[in-house]
C-alpha cells in the first residue's frame, strides 16, 4: 500500500504550465497558489469561493488571476484543488468529479481522509482524484493569511495512491515537488490515525488549556500580563477556528477519542505522582517525555 | 501589597557599574549576564557553579569574567543573583544571606516563590533579599543556551516588595530596567497561583502530550515523519529538563494540582461533546477558547 514511505521527490521539475482552479481560497489554497505562481507552474489561477470578500482579497493579493463559479471554474481547469473545510469537501468532491473529463485531475487538501474517501469510493471518476494532505497550517485563516513559503520542507501525504490514475498521481506529485514538500504514501485509514496523534490532539489540548486559563481569568484579570513564551506556544493553536476544526473532529471522531482518552490517562499519571508526592515517578514521566527531543530534532 | 501593577519602568537608566556574582550559570543567569554586560552595567561578572563544565563554558563565552567559590564570590559582589533550580535556591538562599553585609543585595530568579519566601522569612538579613522572577525561558539549558536579548519586552515579577529595603529593591528594579522587562508587583502567594496557570500547567500538558504520542510511536515508527508545526509548538516544552521542573512542581504542588484538575475537566468536556456527537457544544468550547486570541494579542 505504501509507495516509498518518506519518499522525497528528487527528479528534476518537469515544469508544465497548467490552469488550476482552487475551490476555497483560504490559508492553504492561497499559500499553494502563491508558491505555484512564483514557480511559473500555473498559466491561470482560478478562484472559486462562496465568500465574495475572500475572492476580492485573493484577486487584490494576486493569489488568483480570475474568479469563477463552480461549474465554469472546473470546466476551464486542468487541475481542481478542493481546499475547503472537510465537511464541505465531503459534499463538494462528488459534485466536482461529476463535472470533469478524463484529462482533468482533482485533489483535496483535507486534514481527514477516511470519510472523504468513503464519499467518492463508488464514483465513476474516482480514478481522477488524488487524496492529498499537506501537513502545514497556522491558527490564522483566509487569503490574507497565505504565505508563499509555507510548505517547504514539511511533510505531505498522498492516500490510497493505487486508486488514482498514474497521470493524475504524477500531477499531484509534481505539485508536492513544486511546494518542496517531503511526500509520504499511506492508506486513508493510517492517515487518520496518525493525524489524530500528531495534529488533532494538539488542537484539543490547546483549546482545553485556553479554556482552563480563561476560566481563571474571569476572576483575575491581571493573569495574562504574566503570559510567558511557553504559554503562548502551547496555546497558539487555540486560536484556530471552529469552522475548520469541528468538521475535522467530527470526521475523525473515533481516532481522536482514542488519543484523547490516552492523553487524559497520561495527565492522570502526573496528577497521581503529585498527589502521592512520588517525585521519582514525576521525574520518570518527564524523562520519558524528554525523548521527544531526539525524535523531533532528527 | 501591589506596587503599581503592570508598572513599566520609564525612568532613565542610572547606570552604575556593579560587581555581580551569579550562582548557577545556566540559561537564565547566563542570559542576564550577557545583557547586563552588553549594557556596561557590570564592572565584574563572577560565576559560581558546582558544574565545572558550565563554568568553563561561561568563561569561554565571556558570560562571566571570573569564577569563584561560593564564599569568595559572595564577598566580592555588590549583588548576588541566585539562578539555580528552585530546590537549590531554597537551601542556598539562607546561606547566602548568612554571608552578606548590609550594603549587599541578593535576588533570585526562581519560578516559584512561596516556599522560598518561607525559607528566609525569619532571616535577619531578609530585608537585603528581593524575590524576582523573569517570565522567560526555553526548553534548553546551560550557559551555551544563553541569549542576549531574551528578556526584552517580557514580564518580570517582584514579590513581597514591602519586605525588602528600598535600596535593594531599587537595585533589582534597575536590573529589570536594563533587561527591558515589564515589571509587576505581587505577593509570593499570588505569584505561585498565577504561574501555575500561565506556565506550570503548559509544561505538564506538553509532557503528557509527548508521552501520549511516544506511547503510540512504539507501535508506529513512521508517525513522527508527519509531525506538523502545530505539534512541534504544543510539544516544545516537553523537552524541558526534570532537574528544573520537578522542584517547581514540588514547591507549587497545591496550585498545580488545582489547575491540573481543572484542565482534565476541560478535556472531559471535549470528550463528552465528541462521545455524544454534540457538535454544537464542541463549537461552543472552541469559540470560547478562541477568546485567547484577543487577550494574548493585546
Amino acid at each position: 500500500m505504501q509507495r516509498g514511505c518518506n519518499f522525497f521527490i528528487h527528479q528534476k521539475n518537469t515544469v508544465k504550465e497548467m490552469k488550476i482552479a482552487v475551490i476555497g481560497i483560504g490559508l492553504i489554497g492561497g499559500s499553494m497558489m502563491l508558491k505555484l505562481k512564483g514557480k511559473n507552474f500555473i498559466s491561470k489561477a482560478i478562484g472559486i469561493d462562496k465568500n465574495d470578500h475572500h475572492l476580492k482579497e485573493a484577486l487584490d493579493l494576486k493569489i488568483i488571476d480570475e474568479k469563477a463559479d463552480l461549474e465554469e471554474g472546473i470546466q476551464n481547469a486542468d487541475l481542481v484543488i478542493v481546499a475547503t473545510p472537510v465537511s464541505a469537501t465531503k459534499t463538494l468532491l462528488p459534485k466536482v468529479l461529476d463535472n470533469i473529463s478524463s484529462h482533468q485531475t482533482v485533489m483535496d487538501v483535507g486534514s481527514t481522509k477516511q470519510e472523504i474517501a468513503e464519499a467518492v469510493k463508488e464514483h465513476p471518476n474516482r480514478h481522477r482524484y488524488v487524496a492529498f494532505h499537506p501537513m502545514w497550517g497556522t491558527e490564522n485563516s483566509g487569503p490574507s493569511a497565505a504565505k508563499v513559503d509555507s510548505f517547504s520542507g514539511k511533510a505531505a501525504v498522498i492516500c490510497d495512491a493505487h486508486l488514482s490514475d498514474n497521470d493524475a498521481l504524477k500531477t499531484v506529485e509534481d505539485i508536492a515537488n513544486q511546494l518542496e514538500m517531503n511526500l509520504l504514501y499511506m492508506t486513508s485509514e493510517a492517515h487518520d490515525i496518525h493525524t489524530a496523534y500528531i495534529s488533532h490532539i494538539s488542537h484539543i489540548t490547546s483549546y482545553a488549556l485556553a479554556n482552563t486559563v480563561l476560566e481563571k481569568e474571569r476572576e483575575e484579570d491581571t493573569i495574562f500580563q504574566l503570559a510567558s513564551s511557553g504559554f503562548s506556544s502551547t496555546v497558539r493553536l487555540a486560536k484556530s477556528h471552529p469552522e475548520m476544526w469541528v468538521p475535522i473532529f467530527k470526521q475523525n471522531k473515533e481516532n481522536v477519542l482514542d488519543v484523547l482518552n490516552e492523553h487524559i490517562s497520561q495527565l492522570r499519571k502526573f496528577k497521581a505522582a503529585l498527589e502521592k508526592e512520588n517525585y521519582d515517578l514525576l521525574e520518570e514521566l518527564i524523562r520519558n517525555a524528554n525523548k521527544i527531543r531526539g525524535i523531533l530534532d532528527q
